[in-house]
């Protein structure tokens, strides 16, 4: 990179430093998970976690899969955009537990 | 990680994507850079520049300094804590280079 600035990288670090989102990406990287789940892990409220997961959806991030048991199942788990997220995630992790005070 | 949230994760993902914050760490991950260097190549209002460059400031990441020259000189540089950033930044970079389309 030159000192210019790259469109690309401005908008990779907007998608990613909407609140929750990174929070979302690192709990699918370990598996596809139940709406119920997140909702359970990240205790967040059901609505804003419903428009995080739309938005994630839209960017190609995540995928849902929908089970027609009964009752009805639906998963969300990374595409491969998303599970390329991975490094990204890892190098946040390690910075914030070095370097991150509570 | 286990399933479980980290709060340090959180925050750091916060303050990472707070806009235009990704764009300076960047640009001052080459060398310590004057203000209007920074304004020139990010394309930032002076107003919204000078306050992310205080909130990195507060947060450790960047120092200023000011050489009193004529007329004065101020620079801005990433501490130990700004430049570890390094490794984010990267995989940032090369993630939106293969999956950002603008």
């Amino acid at each position: 990179m030159n000192d210019q600035i790259c469109p690309k990288f401005e908008k990779a670090t907007q998608l990613l430093g909407k609140r929750w989102v990174g929070l979302i990406v690192n709990q699918l990287l370990k598996h596809p998970k139940r709406f119920s789940d997140l909702v359970s892990e990240i205790q967040l409220s059901p609505k804003i976690l419903s428009e995080r997961l739309k938005e994630l959806e839209e960017e190609h991030i995540i995928s849902r899969t929908v089970y027609p048991e009964t009752p009805v199942r639906i998963e969300y788990e990374l595409t491969e955009k998303g599970k390329s997220l991975e490094p990204i995630m890892k190098s946040i992790a390690n910075w914030s537990d070095t370097w991150i005070r509570l």
